[in-house]
Formats: C-alpha cells, sequence, structure tokens
C-alpha cells in the first residue's frame, strides 16, 4: 500500500468556460471523483485541491456586496471556499468510493497553513485577486485598506497579495488520524487558509495566495507520501510546450529539471509551480516520487505507463 | 471523564449590535471559546455550532452579485457558512486550549446532514431566508425558481425553507474518529448541510434548515455523549418569561417540560427548540441529562451550580 497525495487543479473542479453554477460545478467534480475514487482501493489516498476561481467569486460577491453587508476578508473568504468545494468533493468521493466498492469514505478538513510573515513574497505580492478597478478607484482603495495594486495585463487594476512558501499545516495532526483511520482527507483546499504565527503560537488570517501544488507537497512530506501526483489538463509536461519542437517527457530528472526551469521552459503560475513542487518532493527524501498528469490518466501514471515522472 | 456535546447559539458567535466585520465576529468567538475551552480539561468535548445570521449574510451577497456571478444554492451556502465560522472556531478553541494549558487542539468536519425527503416540513416550509422582497417580485422569483414565499411580519416578502428533522449525520464516524483521537471537533456546524439520500444511497443538497440543537442532540445520542450542553442568552429557562410572574427554573423533569410546552412557555424558533432537544436527548437513554445555561455559566451549569438541568 503506497501513500499518495493528489493535488487537483482547476479543471477538476470546473469548467473552463460555460457559467460556474453550483450544478455545473458539481457535475465535474463528480466526473473527477470517478476517476480518482479508484486510486483509494489499494493506496492511502489524500487529496488537495485549488480554489483560484471560486475563491475569486467569492472576493467579487463579498466586494459587490459591500452596500449591505461587510466583506469579509481574504483568508475568511478562502475558508468559505473549503467550505464550498470540500462539500461537492466529499459529497462527489464518498459516492465514487461506493460506487467503486471501496468501503472507504471522504471527508473534508478545514485547514490553516503557517506561512512567514518575513516571507519575501510579502515584499512583492504577486497574485492579483478580487475585481478589476480603475487607475483611479484602486489607488483610492489602496489608500484606504492598505492594499497594494498593479495595473493586470492590460485588463485594469487589481488588488495583489503574496504568494508565499507553505510552512506549517496547522491541522496536520487530524489529517493524519483521519487518514490513519481509513478516511480519504480532503484537505488543505485552495492551499490552506494562510495564516502567521506570533511567538506565543497565536496565529492570525492573512491576505495570501499559497500556491496549492507546493501545499500539496508540504502535506506529503508531512505524511510520509511515497508519491505526490499533481493532476492537470495535459497528461505530460513538455519541454518547449506550443511550439512545433514541444517534446512531453515520460520522466525527467532531478537535473533535467532544474536545467529546464533554468531555460524557462515552465510558464510561472501555470506549470512551473508543479515542476518546483515535483522537484521539491523527490529531494525531500529517498524513494519519493512526484507525477504530473491529467485527471483522466491518473491511474495508468501510477503505474508508469502515462504521464511525466519526477525521479532523483 | 464525561463526553459533552455543546452546542453554541448565536450570541456566542457574534454581537446582537454592530456592523458583522470579520473582525467583530472574531472577537466575539475569541470571548466564547475562552469560556468553552477549559470544559475540555476533563471531558471529551464536541462542539456544535449555529448559522443563522452568517448563512443569512453569504445567501444576500450571493443574491446580490447575480449580475456578476451565479448565486449558490442554499446547501452550498450553509457549507461556506461552516467553512467562515469553523475556521474562526477552529483557530479561536485551539488557541484558547493552549492557553489553559490542555494539551488538545480543535478541528472542523464539513458536516452533512441526512433529512427525510418526506419529513412534513417540506409540505410547510416556515422557516424565511435570504433577502426581502416586494409581492410582486416574490412571486415572479417564485415562478421562476419554484421557491415558496411568505409575508414576512409585515417587513416585506422572503423565501421560506423547510425545517426537517436530523436523520443521520454523514460524516459521523469520522467526527467520532478525531474524538476518539483526543480532538475537540467542530461539526454540524448550522445543523449540518441538508441533503436527502436516495435509494442507492446518492446524496444531494436541499433548501432546508435543520435545527442545530436538535442535530447537536442527534450527535449526542451518536456519540454516546453524557450530556448535552446546550449555550444561550439567558442563564436558565424560565416559564412565563418576560411577565412578572416569571419563574426561572433551576431543574425541570421530563414531565415537567412536557406540561410547560404544551402550555406553550417556550417561544418557537427560540427556546422551544432547546428544549425540544434537551427532552429528547434525556428521553433517549438512562443517565443522560441536558443543561440549558449561557455560555458564561457552562462551567458552572456541569457542576451543577447554575442553568437549568432537565432530569428524566
Amino acid at each position: 500500500m503506497q501513500t499518495i497525495v493528489i493535488a487537483l487543479g482547476g479543471n477538476a473542479l470546473q469548467e473552463a468556460k460555460g457559467p460556474a453554477t453550483a450544478e455545473a460545478q458539481l457535475a465535474v467534480v463528480k466526473k473527477t471523483c470517478a476517476l480518482i475514487a479508484p486510486l483509494a482501493r489499494d493506496n492511502r489516498v489524500l487529496v488537495v485541491h485549488g480554489n483560484g476561481p471560486q475563491v475569486g467569486r467569492i472576493v467579487l460577491q463579498n466586494e459587490h456586496a459591500t452596500p449591505i453587508t461587510p466583506a469579509m476578508p481574504f483568508d475568511v473568504c478562502g475558508a468559505m471556499s473549503q467550505g464550498l468545494i470540500g462539500y461537492h468533493l466529499q459529497q462527489g468521493l464518498s459516492e465514487a468510493l461506493q460506487d467503486a466498492g471501496i468501503g472507504k469514505t471522504a471527508v473534508t478538513v478545514l485547514t490553516q497553513v503557517v506561512v512567514d510573515a518575513n516571507d519575501p513574497g510579502f515584499q512583492n505580492p504577486t497574485k492579483p485577486i478580487g475585481p478589476f478597478y480603475t487607475q483611479e478607484e484602486a489607488e483610492q482603495i489602496a489608500g484606504e485598506k492598505g492594499y497594494t495594486v498593479r495595473e493586470d495585463a492590460g485588463r485594469g487594476w487589481r488588488r495583489v497579495v503574496a504568494s508565499p512558501d507553505p510552512v506549517r499545516i496547522v491541522e496536520l495532526s487530524a489529517i493524519r488520524a483521519l487518514s490513519d483511520a481509513g478516511f480519504v482527507p480532503v484537505c488543505v483546499g485552495g492551499g490552506g487558509i494562510p495564516v502567521v504565527e506570533a511567538p506565543d503560537g497565536t496565529l492570525a488570517g492573512t491576505a495570501a495566495v499559497i500556491d496549492k501544488d507546493l501545499a500539496a507537497e508540504r502535506l506529503a512530506e508531512d505524511v510520509n507520501a511515497d508519491t505526490l501526483l499533481i493532476l492537470t489538463a495535459v497528461e505530460r509536461i513538455s519541454t518547449c510546450y506550443g511550439r512545433p519542437d514541444q517534446q512531453d517527457l515520460a520522466r525527467m530528472s532531478v537535473q533535467q529539471a532544474e536545467q529546464y526551469i533554468r531555460e524557462g521552459h515552465f510558464a510561472p503560475g501555470s506549470m512551473l509551480p508543479k515542476v518546483q513542487a515535483a522537484l521539491r518532493f523527490v529531494k525531500s527524501g529517498p524513494g519519493r516520487r512526484a507525477i504530473v498528469t491529467s485527471l483522466e490518466k491518473a491511474a495508468e501514471a501510477l503505474q508508469g505507463r502515462a504521464g511525466t515522472e519526477l525521479t532523483a
């Protein structure tokens, strides 16, 4: 029996196009669950998911409704997104596990993740969140609320927040207890609710986006996983992606991965953090492997017949 | 060591007046946690909370923002409220447990609760949720979305949903596993996310409000609790509440409680469901006791020096 941490990307939770209704999201989640539930038959599985579009919509709803009720800060919006997504995932996974005749159920653990207040990310926030503003509006909001704002690729101005490294999963022992007891934990959603820790151990929410692949990697190390399985929209990692000389990789060594990163083969905010998370996990201990592949190829990839495997 | 299920009322989560900012809510939650954490020193404690005002605001935000993003249905809003409140509670409780030198931590389990699609509550929905409408708007929305709408005490028209009985806590085994492992579970928030179960075991969310005291009672039976501790804004249950002949009760027998209910001493939607939950628990097995009291008197009430204890 292997221990596998599965990181679900955005495509596992909603269609790229079409209205983001609950019904549409649940339909995608159920398809996802039918694909990953069978992996729990002979393995101990833990599921981490992204939350970008979902928390984005929650922020929009909160900002839009400020005339009638106060907007929740970004950490609380993250907690709400864990509720939204976790509910659908635990319902869908438990159903798919039952359909597959696997006597396990899924359960969502709300998860806080400690980040370092001195993380360099906080000096240079890069992650755009929430609504678009005109420059004038943006500067006014920045002045009023202390937000950092940036022009976003010609589309308008937005708030940007830090993307700090995940340091510690606060609810790790509970996640471990559930996993040990045979449950499939859905946890560290959206990379976790970002909190900073005071010297006395007190936690306080902060506005930040923790990369969910790096957070899944943190979890994989902490539960001593054998495999970190990062599921995304493509079957394999490629060099020269989208060019005539694109090459899809079945395997990649640590040395190759580091070289490809230096050569700029992987897009920041897209494949790069996945490769970085995979790299970090493989380097964290002997015998650890990381696989990047598509939802559909997950089962085959675990058997070495699909996906890109990163090896030491 | 006793097992105690604590049901937190609205006053444990926010002030009755003042803006419902995250900061204000967290401040109230931290006070609450400082009061209840000490109960976990010598007892196994599980925490259930209400969500009325919080889910109400989430529904308002969702409805208000429909021009820009689809509104989530009521079950999903409930899941989001479990995220919001559970995050604050697990952070506040773990901090208060640490402050009290108790080596336990709190963790939130997203919880679905099965209700019976044939529950009589669905024939006669009574629980108002979401925004107020004019009669014309209400009737249009009712026609479009199949909502039931009602005039609400002269304040306008609102959607009403059922308040069915809690039948089964879906994540019970996970809650039990965490409790057995020494955690303080925060669970069955807002009475649980209401779901109906198809004959094949498939669950589907439904628009309903499960009374959180009755859901806490369900949990108390399921974890074989010794005590159901219902915390609210008053120290004791009273007969003739608010009248010159008001009498505060230190104890109440099952027979007395049933008589007082018949005589109409307890307000529906307020003290009545608490007394009904207490009654149901005490009648469910020998040696089980239920206490209704205030947050501040919780510790004294457990020692029989405050609150109203319902005995067989």
